[in-house]
């Protein structure tokens, strides 16, 4: 049983329900096509990470604009994008538990599916799983580069890792996986670009210290919608794997360009969209959106096309918007556009985009991957 | 088709899949029941929000222990709970919009249904579809007394409301809703009596006002986890509204009794469950539940039982925990338990509820009403 959607294929934008995912087609396939373009003189591959969208329509209209494939965060991620029609899928994690091991070996007879490792036991129980369910897995090895998470350092541990992978019966040593989360969220572009061009280096020093010792790597995957220029341009990285820049939201949108523009990349194709419930003072109105329909992790966010209103606080079904004016669209019932301060765990709360074309409802593409992310 | 349950009933906890939700059901028993048992000799009767747990099992359960109903926030949560078998729902919101307030009507025909408003406009759009559907809606006037959100001033303009609902084909003025959001977190016990005491003498206020108008309040509802004490002694309030009592979550736990003790009522009973996935520094540990598994809008989980473990940074599909020793428990492939830092938002991200009992899996429990909450 399908959750219900909010709105039925042909209506008018107005009447679709509340709170909703819209997604504005023509900024949609905008952002898609001018990722797509910019990458292709460039060499470097293009691998979306569809832990943005969960949407296998997204992920093959992505494939068919040149992407390789996609990115996965998570198994059940990987199964709703293989059981989607996505044939190519990079799982840019660790994969950890006999139970979820054996998913992945699953995944591996249906599809080409690339995973990380950062520890050597884990290597040994990849390669076990791998021998006996007869089938060969593709393993990057992660290198932190600035994210602080998951990874081992670049250089001799990573070499160590590559040697151990490319020994390992029923796995295939692919390369390296390199993002730097925080880069991405530098807001001046000097500071993207010096922490883009560190993580760089050390992709390069870790991918010339394996070719030194015979190792060589095919893919070096990384990047993210804060630094794809500057990944692309590096020659190094092999693919790149942006997400946001589909959807855009409210804390890219802060990132600034090198004259110091608000970032101009792309555009905001993504709004959750809300109906003003209740207007007890002039000042303040309530929208039927808050912490179960939008992220504010990335902080609050922004009411679009409403000069003076500010969206200042969620509670569990409701955003607070303290009003500057009166202004005449944000009466009782009216609908408004919210901007996501974090597009990702955003849609992740959602069971259905809602694909709107000249102010219609195109299609409902639902989220399949949606969920904790089993 | 149902998402996949993160294991089957009578597997051990330790085989439970991850991310999950885990809910102690001794201590959900035991939170439930003292609930029930605290507010019986005060006459206050118990609504418990279902906004909490989204879940009609557990709704079920707290009517067999003497609950009237439940309160929900939203439309599709009446839905659920009533489809799921409630027979007593309080809508604790303001339901705007045509096909909203037809689904209101609607579910106003299976089941007694009670709403708010806090607009005359309103008044008038629920009591004309009423009146088709050929239903009557009880009707409950929202005042503010320190939310900061919907409802009017109390006093002079509930009056006026509750004459329109009374004078309103097809509706029925039941009383006040009157929830004091910021009073429940106030951590010290004192300020929040103080909070607690502010919200009683309003409502008393505006009951007396509208008696001495010939308007009697059969229902005044409100209260939370934080005042139900302050509450349920004030006989003003004759519906107590607790949710996050039957789980609790970090958040509620800072909040201090009057000898300045956390705050004792009630016990933990929902944990998070979490793999680590990669130990990448003796003073790091990677877990796979973050953004999309646990919320932070109240701050950053609790890493359970773990000396010196601090979960640190979320992002989408990680937590970071910092680690101050280096614990056995936390290797490679350890599962542990995290208490959210807010237990509804956390609730609504996942699609089960895993009943544990003595360290077995008793029981899944669908998250029916998941959602953004249309």
């Amino acid at each position: 049983m399908q959750p219900r959607a909010p709105a039925g294929v042909g209506s008018l934008v107005e009447d679709v329900d509340t709170p909703a995912l819209l997604v504005e087609l023509e900024v949609l396939e905008r952002n898609m096509l001018r990722m797509a373009q910019s990458l292709a003189p460039t060499g470097a591959k293009l691998r979306p990470h569809a832990k943005s969208h969960k949407c296998p329509t997204i992920a093959l209209r992505q494939i068919e604009l040149g992407a390789v494939g996609v990115c996965c965060q998570k198994i059940s991620e990987a199964e709703a994008m293989i059981d989607g029609g996505v044939r190519d899928v990079l799982i840019t994690n660790q994969i950890v538990g006999s139970s979820k091991i054996a998913k992945l070996t699953d995944l591996a007879r249906r599809a080409s599916v690339a995973v990380c490792v950062d520890d050597l036991e884990h290597i040994g129980a990849l390669s076990s799983a791998a021998q006996t369910t007869k089938v060969v897995l593709d393993v990057l090895v992660e290198i932190e580069v600035g994210t602080n998470r998951c990874g081992v350092p670049p250089g001799l541990a990573a070499l160590e890792l590559a040697r151990r992978v490319a020994a390992a019966p029923a796995l295939r040593f692919r390369g390296l996986q390199a993002y730097s989360g925080a880069a991405q969220h530098q807001r001046e572009h000097i500071k993207r670009v010096e922490a883009a061009k560190d993580a760089i280096a050390w992709c390069r020093a870790t991918r010339d210290l394996l070719r030194l010792n015979g190792i060589e790597c095919p893919v070096i995957s990384g990047a993210g919608t804060g630094t794809w220029q500057e990944d692309a341009a590096s020659r190094v990285y092999t693919e790149l794997q942006p997400g946001t820049y589909i959807f855009m939201d409210a804390d890219y949108m802060r990132n600034r360009d090198a004259d110091g523009n608000m970032c101009p990349d792309f555009e905001q194709s993504l709004f959750v969209w809300a109906t003003v419930i209740s207007r007890p003072a002039a000042t303040r109105a309530v929208v039927d959106a808050g912490l179960k329909a939008v992220s504010i992790d990335k902080g609050m966010p922004l009411v679009h096309g409403v000069d003076g209103a500010e969206y200042v606080r969620a509670s569990d079904e409701h955003g607070v918007l303290s009003l500057q004016t009166e202004p005449k669209t944000v009466k009782l019932g009216s609908k408004l556009r919210l901007v996501p301060g974090n597009c990702d765990p955003t849609v992740n709360m959602h069971d259905w985009l809602v694909a709107i074309r000249h102010g219609r409802v195109e299609a409902l593409w639902p989220i399949s991957a949606r969920g904790p992310g089993l």
